[in-house]
């Protein structure tokens, strides 16, 4: 029997769930509301826009064959009626209709459903700050507010910027003002690292390093406390410094549009967002809700998880529009998969970081590992750093973060592990795991195998394994006797730049040299990726020495990280 | 308590089987034996070595650090002797003793051992033509033989080569013969396509249409009957042509070695290769068997494959030296994930193509589809082709094909479904699946999350999908009402160039212009990558329109395929 659907909320979420309902139900008819005039937009676009990399606002907004997703689009096209400008402001549940207001004239009407959706998605959280209100500071809330970002740049108005966040958008926007409009950009963020929660310190300072070295400047463990200026802002004051700026870019994150949700009585969790069921269902049988206004499972912990992105949206959206349709579409939750780039590297996740994991209640540990992304004899190759956070006791994978080149080959990793993560795989499933091989696209023991190899050694207690970080906290102690098991032409440099502290035996020379390696000291080895010092680790282990570590990654890892030791 | 072991091949899994046994237990003995001189080289890197972008042989023996993985190294690295220029001849199970020859002067003794590897890989199948031992031509059977094809083209001998076989081995090498060398190449294949039984005939078409375009001339369902010069090689004599050549590349595929094995009463297949558990333990429980010279469990069909690639000797290597060191690791099987890099395109795959799906018994079923690798308002971006193979009743994936650039984009979409076939996933999960999401890496909604799509529409009935090679014996045929559902703009050049056959209604115009759709014929429709001509097909279909056909992949498939339309 034919259904009437309204849609509230008409970005990703809705509109797919739209579409989706009338291929299967094409008798019956779907009404989708906004109340902005622009819908149907690619928000994670925004920072490209503003970039440059996309030239005009239209294409975000346009299909993959050119076609603007505007009212008459979705009409024409997908046989779903628009209507936006149009707010809203109550959820009628006992008689099954929407009050809604038009923004340009106040009237007010009722809109009946058979079955509603809400896909309100999310708003910026502001932070009520003293001068937000100045010309030049943004959140970046639509599409609208990126256009005035963007002419602001093109009429030269911005030589110096200052972007409030260090997750997601706050680093794609500050890549974009200073790689493509050559903006003086400084980042202000409140805690001790870029993408908390995201990923471990170390990976966290590769990516700071990398973005330091394009000419960003970094203000962590800062709050910002002001904004100044006479019409147009002038200048950032936070609680240690002040930074000149001209355009302020406020990325604080944002929160889910549940409030309507609420009011109607519908199940919201007490921090916000809409609470459904596997079906993408709300408390009301005949209300869905889906996208940026609602948290899913995580589905490490079990806990909601509020995960505002585009493609989980979409993925939402098709399985209401399914369910609308009488059918069984299931949207299990979410392991949280992430990808940033920032400039010529790439930061990339999913799962849970060790202090995720560790805030969580898992009792859990990590490794860290670097390795060439494809055969070492092939001409183009780079360099990959990969986290491991695993349960110790049941070996369960909870989660993979890795940084790289700005290619498809980390995230092409990562995804592998994103895929698996539902399984509750093992870090045995990562060693075995078979990845195409060829010598342009990966080492004959690609460096997830490596990675799982790295895993098992470390929970069996073969691999004693350091980060960057506290192998730069050990370098600035003087307890260490620091070995670096490289051949003695990568070696002398460092030896040179420190005489006391820097040692040198090959590898493959440990054996016969060992009465060197003093009993005494806690023993740090070094070699350019890891894997000649847990061999050497092994081999110090077999003769008897008690306190020996392996600095993960290596040389490598410590220079992207930023150690001087030469 | 400390053993002896004795491994037989030192190329892949035996050095790895070793060096993994070495760390674990320091205290025990390993000797690892090969009859030839060169021992732990990459032969997958052959291709690249003769094509140049490897520049010295020696790289293909060369740890990421730079060291020979010669006699020496593994000595002093690895703690493992070795001896070379020893052949195997006969194992004495019951004295646990091998009978080795000299190659050089003919001496024979007997080597002890508490456990022994077999990793004594395979052999190319030589097919024993006429002419086959005249000067340039060639199996790729080791570094040296790779070392006598790159010196005849450094001299310039070589202006015309002929490769016999389109599996992986004979397209990189037509790859690099073409690409690097400007020689010109032809392949002979005895099937009806290139990659035969790994990619369907319209990805192989695709692959071959681009090899084409770099001027690589193939001969499809073409038998060499025998070679032919004075001295070196000049012509190759099929059953239907004769080709110049100075070079020819026997690429015919290899077979393991493992008669030493069976002639030792261990558990040989009938076809060859050594059968072992999921330990990789032989019939003899002192016995382990590892690399090209075995078979494994394919994880799809439960049967016995054979998978010769270096990556799973690697593996397997690994889990040989845990469990000689007392563990339990497992490898269970495989997949048969592969890659191959043709010129600016990859080919790629993970489990059974339709071919090989219907040919172990499955009711199989596939769908193609076409899409942008990432957001498509990224500026870099490029159409990938996949495939997606599922048992029908049960929605099981068992494959993944695809088509797509030289980068890791590719590889990376079907390395996450390799990583899943394992655990037997439904197309649901690929609907699902969580890829990493921003727009430089992947669209919001990635296209293996279409492929899913696609393919739950396929099965339930929605979408009656043609392939490129069906549309093409369609419309040779004249049956047909070919239907373009694009914009006007797109479909006139095909309009002017077929005004009998060629019809045009944009999708968003079908319903006001359907009564132009005739009611008696079949209906092919047509747009850019196969969306909006499945939209069409659903609105047809709603409209009582019984035989309505939508070009999977579309536009973009067809060209590719090499469809002359307009």
């Amino acid at each position: 029997m034919p259904q009437h659907v309204l849609i509230i909320g008409a970005v990703a979420a809705g509109p797919k769930a739209a579409a989706r309902f009338k291929r299967l139900e094409p008798d019956s008819t779907v009404l989708m509301i906004d109340q902005s005039k622009t819908i149907s937009y690619g928000s994670c676009g925004i920072p490209y826009y503003v970039g440059g990399d996309v030239s005009d606002a239209s294409e975000l907004r346009a299909t993959s064959f050119h076609m603007v997703r505007d009212n008459d689009f979705f009409k024409e096209v997908k046989g779903v009626d628009v209507r936006t400008g149009l707010k809203a402001v109550q959820v009628d549940r006992a008689g099954k209709k929407v009050l809604v207001r038009n923004v340009d004239n106040g009237k007010e009407e009722y809109l009946p459903y058979d079955k509603l959706v809400i896909s309100m998605g999310a708003r910026v959280r502001k932070l009520g700050l003293p001068g937000e209100d100045l010309e030049g500071v943004h959140y970046i809330s639509s599409l609208d507010e990126a256009i005035l970002i963007r002419e602001a740049l093109t009429k030269g108005l911005v030589n110096r910027a200052v972007v409030v966040g260090a997750g997601f958008i706050g680093l794609e926007m500050a890549d974009a003002l200073a790689d493509m409009w050559g903006v003086e950009t400084e980042v202000v963020e409140i805690t001790s690292q870029i993408m908390p929660r995201l990923v471990s310190p170390s990976l966290a300072a590769m990516g700071q390093r990398h973005m330091e070295e394009k000419g960003v400047v970094f203000h962590l463990n800062e709050k910002v406390v002001r904004l100044e200026g006479e019409g147009r802002v002038q200048r950032v004051i936070t609680d240690r410094n002040e930074i000149e700026a001209d355009l302020v870019i406020m990325a604080p994150g944002v929160v889910p549009n549940s409030d309507l949700a609420k009011e109607a009585g519908l199940d919201v969790h007490e921090r916000g967002g809409v609470l459904v069921d596997e079906h993408m269902r709300t408390s009301d049988p005949d209300i869905y809700a889906g996208g940026d206004c609602v948290l899913v499972k995580d589905l490490i912990t079990g806990q909601p998880l509020y995960l505002p992105m585009g493609s989980l949206s979409n993925r939402q959206g098709r399985v209401i529009g399914t369910n609308l349709a009488g059918g069984d579409a299931v949207f299990s939750g979410a392991v949280g998969s992430f990808v940033v780039k920032i400039f010529e590297r790439t930061l990339s996740g999913a799962g849970l970081s060790l202090d995720s994991a560790r805030a969580a209640g898992f009792d859990a540990g990590s490794v860290l590992m670097v390795q060439l992304d494809r055969a070492h004899f092939y001409p183009t190759k780079a360099l990959m750093t990969l986290e491991l956070v695993y349960e110790k006791g049941t070996r369960r994978i909870l989660g993979i973060q890795g940084f790289g080149s700005t290619s498809d080959a980390l995230v092409g990793r990562v995804n592998v592990v994103a895929g698996l993560l539902p399984h509750k795989p093992k870090v045995e499933e990562l060693s075995n795991l078979e990845m195409a091989y060829s010598p342009p696209f990966a080492a004959a023991v690609d460096i997830l195998n490596s990675l799982g190899h790295v895993a098992e050694n470390a929970i069996e207690g073969r691999l004693l394994g350091v980060y960057p970080d506290e192998f730069h906290r050990l370098w600035e102690g003087d307890g260490c006797y620091f070995l670096d098991c490289r051949e003695e032409a990568d070696a002398s440099p460092f030896l040179k730049a420190n005489p006391e502290q820097w040692h040198n035996i090959p590898q493959g020379k440990l054996y016969e040299r060992i009465a060197e390696v003093p009993k005494d000291k806690p023993i740090l080895l070094v070699c350019n990726t890891g894997a000649r010092s847990y061999e050497a680790q092994v081999q110090l282990v077999s003769k008897g020495y008690k306190n020996v570590q392996s600095a993960m990654g290596g040389m490598a890892g410590l220079k992207q990280w930023g150690e001087k030791l030469d």
